[in-house]
């Protein structure tokens, strides 16, 4: 470390994931930045469906929790230090993380998609620990300077946020857009956001729950409807986009149905492994189906966007925990008023 | 004429420029519509460049005024009866004309692409007339249906707003787009409001003139810049897109200096037919350099866009006339205020 | 009829589908062409799995043979009258007839998509007859002039061939491309064709039956596999590009694993009308699946890759039937060896 | 180094361009690869017009050869070492070296276009050496490991063949395209070979020099014209792409006329730095006008489309120079018979 190494301890505290339910507050040395790396004192992070799923289940499909893991990867804090190869300009910036670290020279990092890259890491995902802890590395070009008129937790957002951008994008949302979400979560609500940002002008979201259906009115949806109404017919939304935000199946099939010719279907949530789909259907009507893995470098527009007025990242924050509390803060979405719980790490 | 034809009289009042600056109130036939065709009765002519041209100058490049023309292309209007082949239940509606007439046959027109159908006939584009009469036809999907929320001024101007709607699809204007315009006339405005429906976070827009830099500011601009001010370094704009709208000779040069590596520039502004470019910049950077003719189907995405806050379309109008006083329409560009002038053909 | 109305008969001969395999030879009027249409004298008709599936079913899912109906849509003749629209020049023109008729009003024709128009009428698609006639009627554009190296079964053939190449251009098929085709049928053979037309250096193509997989090696497969092979490895393609010609549930699920990251899948064949898709994968792979319907203005293509080197559409015909034995052509798939039967209805 | 140093020498021969028009050789130091490098014993190197400018005239626009710098961008070898993070599996590969080294951290490199790195380094552009020595290092991602049945010198023009390909991609190339390449030197041969690898079934070639235009046709060229025939219209070619490889203003005026509306024209031979060019036709017909600098990724689409039929990179290579006569290589384009000239540094 080069600059500023007498104000940075060499332990720091960690909440670690050490077995299924079971979370321990650790003394962990702070890590050391490598040569394109900087050094980040963590303020806020965002709690994720998926590190609430490791913290009950321990283990998401394939990725299996065997040793002690820090979740969190929805991350804001402040550079603190810079490896070798980084300018010690950098030092006092307010960051935004990227959380994941391609290897940069296989043929999908070359191509624009490193987010498909098979020796990507990401933060939070066995072996690889997050931010849940006072300190974290990151590429130099992975953290993100964000303007002051962005929130620490309005920055941590913008890592979900970065989803529904990517997942507007291959949807090809733009002015004029009719899309149909189903689910109205976190998730949910932030597909909508980014669909506006997109110039959508009808967002459409279905969601099970009326008090969720309500809310979502808020995040950019410009009608909430209930799937469960027997006047609900899909078919007649035409929509051109189809963004599946609640891993239920019915909501997947539902949705193919609502999408006139041509239309692109995005999967960004998440249910069961194998889903019986109408491929005739995807074939006469020529539908496109696709997912979203993470993202490809989204953040500058997410800075952009999460700026526009419309979008107040800050009004999804439904509570507030600190590291201590992690315990809590991960089983907080019990509360069906839950919208997105965020970790105070530290705070200016 | 099949329906209400008793209300609809075999004559009408045309506008008709019968020499070069030189106007002429006809009386002339009804048009009927043809099979696949509606009958508008018009209500608002919005003024654009184009018509001031053929009036001032006879002429626009080879386009030249060798009969009596009507001038005007960006009309709203109500149906008042239809051809043959189309539903009665049109009768009544209001609507914005998409002013061209494609062959639907030729490769261009199969492809998604009919603006460039080289048999297209375009209002106000000799020979074919345009909309200062009080009846115009127009084939049945290009006659579209406008919501209560857009005046019949605002409707009429959803053609230039299409122009701006274009230049951003093409120019692949995002959220997160830097977009510098060139231009702070109409063009330039309507421009703006598509980029920022299009999600662009800077639309830069330049101008010599101050009045008109200040009042960009209101049209979707989230920066005006003098060009002539030492200080100006297109460079440093880093821009993703560039949209002319000036026709001035150095703003394009300008402009393409200040796009990034692998940036956009569409030609939305007419001026000399030819100009020094640096193509080896164009290479180097692999620049795309483009431009629009006209628009293929945009109004759909037009009304949309519309009616989304921030795009307030009536706003650009700065002036309106009566019919009789077309040739008053035609020349209120002089007054350095004017924005967007409008024909009253008549109203609800 | 304008011009050589003398040597047009008033009736023809028609193999009528007038119940559930039975075929009839019937006398039926020559149609007229409308405006915008040409007459054409048939020449060769090649037979399709969907004209022996309703030969044989009476139905392909919601389309039901209700009414006696003539067969195919495989085809090419000579332009013997036009409409009056149409420029008596094209009398005489040998061509090959896509066979559809859109609505070139709705938004998927003018967005260049009109075979996703709702309204479009299909040759022998009920209640339109197709061609296995003497003469039949298609719009002026949908008759495509043939240049004398193409043989009139391989103008015919040009029908299948666009599908293939409508397929190869949905999955982005270019030089170096590695290219998954399930299924060495008809289709599977001019899909790899056109996957060769698009550049592909390697086309793999799998099928149970020995002997077709040593077959399609001479059209375009660079390799060919026994899918019940323990041995075969769909992981280890990894390949850009999947196209399903077989129908069957297992290629399509097993063609799914064999795409890398980011790899298009493409439905031709159509099987069940569900099957049950890991969608998870498709997710974490941001996996892309579609399907054509039909094709748009791909003649012009077609009839370009047909001439060049290693593109042969004769060497697919393995039989030649008369009109009156139209049944024997349709039951001809039974035999293991056949590729491509044609009914020859005129020659020159 | 790690595995056969002992069979590696210290020095090396390095042919330096000292000074315009005057090149040495000298005894350099072999380089070391870094962590991710490979150490690649040069065999064959291809004399670009790139080269001779250098060596003619000591700069390049605003690149100018200051120190000593050694030419030759077009490069075939051997790994024999690798840096320590680097399989040593690699030694003992043939290869193809793809001659830049982005940053693979700036927007332009994550976006997939890291030709566009404002960092990036390329061989033979000062202040960066090239390959006409024994020994050079190269990213191992940029090393290409190429197949026995591609030579060693088609190997080496896989180079220039990039440069025709990722033009090829980019005026978009399709089966059925008409392609008119101005120029029909080396550049225009391999252009021409690229479109007909995309599938091209017309490629024009124009040319002023007759014996040239002759020779083209055994490139791909599908006719070859004289642009001074007062005969010559290009407005009659009706093309979809244009693809200039001569430098010539004219034939860039020329190429624009005969594109047919919405058709691209790319840029890759490089004249004068600035052309009065129809700004009205381009957007009157919305052209598109774009260029290419070097290229993305192609090798493993270059590898496989040099080993299709029809596509001979050694048939381009008219003369053969030792190391020690790169200054006869250099100036071998003086003879009109002159393609393709190749150093042949090491052999099998």
């Amino acid at each position: 470390m080069t600059t500023t190494a007498g104000t940075i301890p060499r332990t720091m505290r960690a909440s670690v994931l050490t077995a299924k339910q079971s979370l321990q507050m650790q003394e962990r040395p702070v890590p050391t930045p490598a040569a394109d790396d900087v050094l980040v004192q963590v303020r806020s992070v965002g709690v994720c469906g998926s590190d609430v799923h490791y913290y009950r289940n321990g283990r998401i499909g394939d990725f299996i929790v065997r040793d002690p893991l820090v979740l969190g990867h929805e991350v804001s804090g402040v550079v603190v230090d810079v490896g070798p190869g980084v300018s010690e300009d950098r030092v006092g910036e307010r960051v935004a993380i990227e959380p994941q670290r391609p290897c940069r020279i296989c043929r999908h990092c070359k191509s624009g998609r490193y987010n498909l890259c098979e020796r990507l890491d990401f933060y939070a995902t066995p072996p690889i620990d997050g931010a849940l802890c006072d300190y974290v590395v990151a590429p130099t070009d992975f953290a993100h300077r964000v303007p002051d008129a962005l929130s620490d937790h309005a920055a941590a957002l913008l890592e979900p946020f970065s989803v529904g951008l990517w997942a507007c994008s291959k949807a090809a949302v733009e002015p004029g857009s009719r899309v149909l979400v189903t689910g109205a979560g976190p998730i949910g609500a932030l597909v909508s956001l980014a669909a506006r940002s997109y110039g959508a002008s009808e967002v459409v979201v279905t969601d099970l729950v009326a008090s969720r259906r309500e809310r979502i009115l808020g995040f950019g949806a410009t009608a909430a409807l209930d799937p469960s109404d027997p006047a609900f017919d899909p078919e007649s939304l035409a929509a051109d986009a189809f963004i599946e935000c609640s891993g239920a199946t019915p909501a997947l099939l539902s949705g193919l149905r609502a999408l006139h010719g041509g239309g692109i279907a995005v999967l960004v949530g998440l249910g069961d492994e194998e889903v019986p789909l109408p491929v005739q259907l995807i074939a006469t009507r020529e539908l496109v189906l696709t997912g979203v893995f993470r993202y490809v470098d989204t953040w500058p527009k997410a800075i952009a966007a999460a700026q526009q007025p419309g979008t107040d990242l800050d009004a999804l924050v439904t509570a507030e925990f600190d590291l201590e509390d992690t315990e809590a803060a991960l089983t907080s979405d019990d509360d069906p008023a839950s919208m997105k719980s965020v970790v105070v790490v530290s705070s200016a």
